[in-house]
């Protein structure tokens, strides 16, 4: 019988332990302090109750999580084998085709379940219905399986546990009767326009899609398939490659042309969207979502023939991570009237000048039609964004959607430091200028200040001592640094310390540096009535709202040069990685994020 | 007329300041200090002299250790134009052929005077006459010159103080009408030695002898000519290129053949030499000295008539730096019996097999006649070796010569610490698995904890973040770590602290950690009695002793297998630098190097 939640906030706690039975194997001490620390009315939604059995278990000791986790069947162990499974895991085990194991899989099964168990003293832990529901394969979970048999013990074990909610989420799912339809559509689109990769990456299974190349113009086209067949009014793709549906405002419909033909709006619109391209093998997620979710919020006013007061202007941008050229947020620069005119001359490794690309592609390739894409922010209420999170911060938390506060301000350099390369067997310690170990002392420096302060960070990213030799002190040494900040004022005072720390450091050492300035860029705050309706959305859906900085470079960015924006981050799984094809997402957490975007829309 | 030292101890002080008047640019107080420290019964030798002036300086406050460097002209400079010079520079300036540059070479080296006096405010300073005696050209004046402008201050400034005491002590042989013939001599033979260098090098002027190419065999050849022409009694190349000569103690001659046959040694006799293969673009005095020192040694004994007691026989390895093939020590190895068979099978970078090229240079490339190499330790005294301190310290303390305690003994290791690749922007610091924060710590430790203990190193002298992105937090860090001390404790207990530590990194930030030992010595102290031998063969110079470890190893670490074994420093010029064209000795110590080893040899 199918649970409810006024059932289950109904219930006293046998009752309510009772009804959660099963979804954390074996450990009914989860639903027990969830039922203790219950909201006085009520879990108001699933997610809160998803989120709420989380927290106990992140709440709860070392000794309660090992404990926890070490519940857990072995997959295709001897639990398996005995059948002394639990209902739900013989279930879930049995989907993923772990019953029909070859002698080889089996046998390759049982040496990973041996190793990990020694390295670690647990059982691996794999939420192997997957994120869609529909099964990993038996490949796919022994990949898995090796990668993760390397991972240090701080990461995997909370990464296992993370395996346990998502099983619970599937069980409650199951238990409740939920579907996440909306998250489910969301899903489908990114797999089916992931078909699409150039070539070179397609043949070995890797999603790379740069800037109008065969697979970049066939998803563009996927996309104004799908946002005519969402029932958008106007579709069409522009002189730099944006894919743009329009939904109009009732605002607008004063002004429609009769009988079908094209709807001219003059309402205030909300611009919403993302980007399609992709970096090098990259995941699914990044960018695609910020178009998908919009989609089918659109999609779902147009089956229900509803239309909001203002009109909603979804863009699928075409060009944003930089890969083909140096170009970075061409689409969304376009829009902002920020299209560097000196991009058209550029030419691409191949040596396809952007231009001569345009032209073959369809596009008129004059800068008169790339100006007039320019939006007059009059028209426009602001701009919203929502993306993968591509950070691990919300998958720690266990929380499937955030809210940005800003984009971060970033500066970055390059810098060599110079000292004296020396024999490494007679130079006395004290009488060294070794280059590295100022860079050691810098990068220490960096890590201690910005961890000093919320909100900013510091990386070294790039490391060399250029022909270095065992025997041989670092004569010099190579370093990027990437400072980043919340704000501008943030960024500035890091930056200061930072490069002030490194003149002593030299100094104190006797070495010189050089340190070439490569970029810098603003701090995007969130508009506060932006950031404010996202956080509402949130709190509508039964979550607490997370509020965090985006230390990524988004769309949002640019479009914040000429009107309000504000982001919604959502949860990336796999401990929150992204440009790589580990990136991933859930059904159950997109579904909120189409719902929150549902709610920010009707707030309008 | 010509000043003796018995003169100089008799004077007061004004007549002592005044005999030196002209030796110290312009600053008489160096001369009086000198006078108020002078041994009771005064210097016992010029190098004494030189040492207790430089010494003055060296303790001098820095206010007064500028004012003698800016008491001195620029190079070609305002003062030199305007007649202005004292009689020494003007004569300097004169015999480095400044007087008479060309109108690009004078405007060349005017803008070099701005730059330099803007970076340090004080005007270069560069021993023109050189380490011959010989000056140096215009063009190698502009090399060094543009070399040392990017210096460090810190550097830059002792450095013009050695240059000051290198013009001072040719200022001071012209005073007292010395000519260091011995060290002209083995500087001669260096530089002629140097005109032998292999394919692709000489080309370029620059010094590559490896095992058996024409320019090693070449080297062979003229150091078996040399020998003969010096008086050895046997001379000849062995079967593994190694040339030696051999010239007996009067002991032996009972045994010997009439009427200029072969003599037969049948005493004990010291053996000594060092190597005569060079690293690639390397120096001209690394391993050479130790052959060529004792070889004008013989001379003179022959010169005079005399034998000692024992027979002395000089090696000229053929082979310790391991540049052609993995076999480092080759040379030596042979006559302890350990050289390995399977490095005959070993081919070259450009395949060619070690037996092969051996039989094609004439050898007799079989194990066999290898092994009959191997030394009776019976039949000798001891293994002595003088060496350029391919190192800082002794330039550093104004010191020609320094006495080795132990050739330290090292273990090497090649590591990379994994933590997870994870973006710069989006990952909070807290939240971070940073692998190359984490060997910037163990870099730190190294050095902090290597600098605890005296006469122990340690460096991490490769590194490098494979593949690192500016906004990628490092997933990976590889290192090398070289750690080395006097004794085989020392250097395992500082390898049990590092190693500790590196761990206690490692789990502190959650990463994992491999390491890979690629190398372990054992450290080869030096014979006491030996060591005794040099010292007071450096005291009967009248110089103080200092006692330093070597770092690097010698051929003497191969000995000290066999018998006892001690070693004798000779300070380089330049920063101590070695492995490099820039290696360089003078004259003047290699005078004193070739005084200390005829003490030694009197000692026996």
């Amino acid at each position: 019988m199918t649970l409810t939640l006024d059932v289950l906030n109904a219930a006293d706690e046998p009752g309510f332990v009772s009804l959660l039975d099963g979804v954390y194997e074996h450990s009914p001490w989860i639903a027990q302090r969830a039922f203790a620390q219950r909201p006085a009315a009520g879990f108001p939604s699933l997610a809160a109750l998803k989120h709420a059995l989380a927290s106990v278990v992140r709440k709860a000791s070392l000794t309660e999580q090992l404990g926890l986790i070490r519940a857990h069947p072995e997959l295709a162990g001897k639990a398996m084998v005995s059948q002394s499974l639990t209902a739900e895991s013989t279930d879930e085990q049995r989907r993923a085709g772990l019953t029909h194991c070859s002698p080889e899989e089996f046998a390759q099964l049982q040496q990973l379940n041996a190793d990990y168990n020694a390295r670690f003293g647990w059982p691996f832990i794999l939420a192997v219905r997957g994120p869609r529901g529909n099964g990993l394969s038996r490949r796919q979970i022994i990949e898995t399986f090796t990668r993760r048999l390397s991972a240090h013990p701080d990461v995997e074990r909370p990464e296992c546990l993370r395996h346990i909610h998502r099983i619970a989420e599937i069980r409650l799912n199951d238990k409740f009767g939920i579907t996440p339809t909306l998250g489910n559509q969301v899903w489908d689109w990114a797999e089916s326009l992931a078909r699409f990769s150039d070539p070179g990456f397609a043949e070995q299974g890797q999603l790379t899609v740069t800037y109008l190349t065969d697979a970049h113009r066939a998803c563009a086209e996927q996309l104004t398939q799908w946002m005519r067949d969402c029932g958008f009014d106007e579709v069409s793709i522009d002189a730099v490659g944006n894919v743009v549906g329009v939904y109009h405002g009732f605002d607008d419909l004063e002004d429609a042309a009769p009988g079908g033909g094209s709807l001219r709006s003059h309402g205030r619109r909300l611009l919403t969207g993302s980007h399609y391209d992709t970096v090098r093998n990259g995941g699914k997620y990044d960018g695609r979502l910020g178009i998908l979710v919009p989609m089918v919020c659109v999609r779902e006013l147009h089956r229900q023939g509803r239309r909001l007061k203002h009109g909603i202007e979804v863009v699928g941008f075409s060009e944003e991570e930089g890969q083909r050229y140096k170009a970075t947020f061409l689409g969304s620069s376009a829009l902002v009237g920020r299209f560097d005119p000196t991009w058209l001359d550029q030419a691409d490794a191949d040596g396809v000048v952007m231009r001569d690309l345009m032209a073959a592609a369809g596009l008129p390739a004059t800068m008169a039609s790339i100006q007039a894409l320019q939006r007059d922010p009059a028209r426009y209420l602001g701009f919203v964004e929502v993306h993968i999170e591509q950070g691990p911060v919300l998958n720690e938390m266990d929380l499937p959607l955030g809210v940005v506060t800003s984009i971060n301000g970033s500066i970055r350099y390059l810098g060599e430091i110079r000292g004296l390369a020396s024999h490494a067997g007679t130079t006395p310690m004290g009488r060294r200028r070794d280059a590295a170990a100022a860079v050691a002392e810098l990068i220490l420096y960096v890590e201690e200040r910005a961890s000093a302060v919320p909100e900013v960070v510091g990386t070294v990213g790039q490391l060399q001592v250029p022909a270095g030799s065992i025997n041989v002190i670092p004569g010099r040494c190579r370093f990027s640094l990437d400072l980043r900040a919340t704000t501008d004022a943030a960024r500035d005072a890091l930056d200061a310390d930072v490069r002030q720390r490194l003149a002593e450091i030299c100094e104190r050492r006797g070495l010189s540096v050089t340190l070439e300035r490569t970029e810098a860029a603003a701090a995007a705050p969130s508009d506060p009535q932006w950031q404010q309706r996202w956080e509402s959305a949130v709190s509508a859906l039964g979550l607490p709202v997370h509020r965090l900085p985006s230390g990524a470079g988004h769309d949002a960015m640019k479009l914040h040069q000429a009107m309000p924006q504000a982001m919604l981050f959502q949860r990336g799984m796999n401990l929150g990685i992204s440009h790589n094809p580990l990136e991933s997402v859930t059904n159950d957490d997109t579904e909120l994020c189409v719902r929150a975007f549902q709610a920010l829309l009707e707030s309008l």
